[in-house]
């Protein structure tokens, strides 16, 4: 790296095997024999070597893949990635026979996660976050998104985003946050929801807002979070301030969330286990892509699956990430959630890749600028000790990734 | 390392939170302000600070352990980790939609690993585990048990064994092996199940037992593998040659697989999930110790859990394991194995963990040797990054280990 071919020069990956996952090519859009080549930072190439422009052949550093796959580096799109201490503690209280009533009572569920959220200052929430990132970016992460959730009023959800922000000038990584702050009822609220909802659109958003903190606003539509038209609220202020929205939605119950987030053109609807025919369909029209979290599904021991079959009957695009959190997904590995995606639902390995990649960046609103290998995007690599992609769904527990490149380097 | 302090010095760790895992202590075995002395690999002390021996306060290399929590050495007690290829083919033939026939049609399944087995080299066998046995070290292994039974000919199950002992020479690590000619039967047995048994008893298993190969023999009871009556063939010879038994039991329909190994008075009957109560209290009776294996349970997609309150009530001892292997359970993540064990068969902390240690070692028969921190034993240590034991069974893709330590070294 760096030298005369540093990071403003032209760079080559060439005797590669290439999973491009491109807009209009079949499955993973594989190349046998392929090579990616980048300058500035962006693919200026990426398919056969017999292809590779003349201009490009000559000068650059060239690295010998040996035969290893390339894919797009990996996008998290669903991520709590920042937060203070752990639930480890419910977790074993659960195990040995407590009840919820009794985890509850000894200062559990998420209300323990504000708490100790509103407890840690900027710098630890950064280095008690970083060991998280480090697990997706050993395992070839280079776009994470990251929530807000757990801070609940404006001063801790804006710590919250500043601390993920932050992340990305830690770490070569591309960070992109989420205010949910319509996320749970904090103590102070004393159960007044709509009270709640009206700090969080005309005081926590606007905030948030005026500082640039967040890419995209969140909400859980759920009976133990928040109904349709309060989320509504939050909805229309996004759009007010002029910021994409994503919703938590139908996870434990038909609040038809889904076909609530289709209406206001959501990024995405995740989760989604009691989604219906009706909000499929909407999904698809508005074009919002279904975030399959099996993390939480296996984490809360769920029984109901999100309707991938519908999802793909109405060309519902579908993404899939670790929903990484304290509370219901204390996962790290996406490589881990692509095999739960696949062993538990059903989804194709084709699908599992796409869904950490090109349909990830969509989640995102990033497919302009990553989540394929194709001229112009950004050179967002992983390159893989693998003799087939199908490998990266198939184990459980391994990381075969040979090398992590974002932005070229 | 080394120096004067050096293999046969004395070593400390002070400073530490222990879970000794101790016979006859409650839970874990916590010591909160512990420590370990070590000489000559062998633990000369493991308990409170305080109760250090004088003799052991001065000279000798002192290692500051932070608050850290040292555990003993994770123990993996059943794997199949000496294979060729993989078969993530066939796992994306059935996400995609094929049936069993059609897998089978392809060269799939198991007779597919016996093929590349059969095909490889002792070289290229020790190259390929090496990976997966790194991925265990990385998590705390310091002992792993590991399983013939790809080659299913004597030439090949010793050329499997061959390459599990070498992996000690490669490694800093215990291996045990395993002898399990009786797994399925070759193509070339042409369906007759007696006549392979014969060739196990007459010819592999005295090979294997005149080149000191294996530590133990195993085998697989089920409908699709063998007979009660035919792995009773198997290990009465095993008997005749001093090795002692182990079985695949009861893992898709109940055969009474645990009752037999009782009988023989196996070291573990492995899966168990079609175990009745009367297999239970024969293996309590006999002190046969019950290896959940949850990778193969999760992967397959069982519904049929291991019965766990069982085993508790009959005071059946319980080990957790990867079976780690290509075909049902691609798993390679000890920390994994125990979260599965948690979370899809109620299984608590302290169990996980003494599933991992003492109950593993229990099972390998080396429970003398090491599986807990206590004097006299091997100085195998696992040293973590975590605020409590919980945390290695809560966390799903995540490693925390902060230094490994095999026989004091
Ligand atoms: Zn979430
Ligand atoms: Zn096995």
């Amino acid at each position: 790296m760096g030298g005369e071919n540093g990071k403003s020069g032209l760079r080559l990956w060439r005797n590669a095997r290439l999973a491009t996952m491109a807009k209009g090519a079949a499955g993973l859009g594989v190349v046998e024999k392929g090579v990616i080549a980048a300058r500035d930072g962006l693919i200026v190439h990426a398919g056969p070597e017999e292809d590779l422009p003349v201009a490009l052949r000559q000068g650059g550093e060239a690295i010998d893949c040996e035969g290893r796959w390339i894919t797009p580096g990996l996008i998290d799109c669903h991520t709590h990635l920042v937060y203070a201490g752990n639930r480890a503690n419910e977790f074993e209280m659960r195990l040995a026979g407590a009840t919820y009533e009794e985890v509850a009572r000894a200062g559990g569920g998420i209300v323990s996660s504000v708490k100790s959220l509103r407890a840690a200052g900027e710098d630890e929430l950064v280095a008690q976050t970083l060991p998280r990132l480090d697990a997706l970016i050993a395992e070839g992460v280079t776009t994470v998104e990251v929530k807000s959730g757990y801070g609940l009023d404006a001063d801790n959800e804006m710590k919250s985003l500043r601390a993920a922000r932050r992340l990305a000038t830690e770490r070569p990584v591309t960070v992109r946050t989420t205010c949910l702050a319509a996320h749970a009822l904090p103590p102070e609220a004393r159960g007044d929801k709509d009270a709640f909802i009206d700090l969080v659109a005309d005081t926590i958003l606007p905030g948030v807002a005026a500082e640039k903190l967040a890419d995209a606003v969140d909400g859980f539509c759920e009976g133990i979070a928040f109904s349709p038209e309060q989320i509504s609220r939050v909805f229309d202020k996004a759009k007010a301030l002029g910021l994409p929205v994503k919703l938590h939605a139908d996870q434990m119950s038909n609040l038809h969330g889904a076909a609530l987030a289709a209406r206001y053109g959501a990024l995405s609807a995740d989760h989604l286990e009691y989604t219906d025919d009706e909000g499929a369909a909407a999904m698809a029209k508005a074009g919002t892509v279904a975030t399959i979290l099996p993390g939480a599904y296996y984490f809360i021991r769920e029984t109901k699956k999100p309707p991938v079959d519908l999802f793909r009957r109405h060309g519902v695009k579908m993404a899939v990430a670790t929903d990484s959190n304290p509370g219901t997904s204390p996962l790290t590995s996406l490589l881990l959630t692509m095999n739960m995606a696949a062993t538990l639902f059903g989804m194709t390995v084709d699908e599992c890749l796409a869904g950490v990649t090109r349909e990830a960046a969509r989640a995102l609103g990033l497919l302009d600028k990553t989540g394929t290998l194709e001229a112009g995007k950004s050179a967002d690599l992983a390159i893989w000790d693998i003799e087939r992609p199908a490998e990266l769904v198939y184990r459980m527990g391994f990381n075969p990734l040979h090398a992590r490149i974002w932005r070229g380097q």
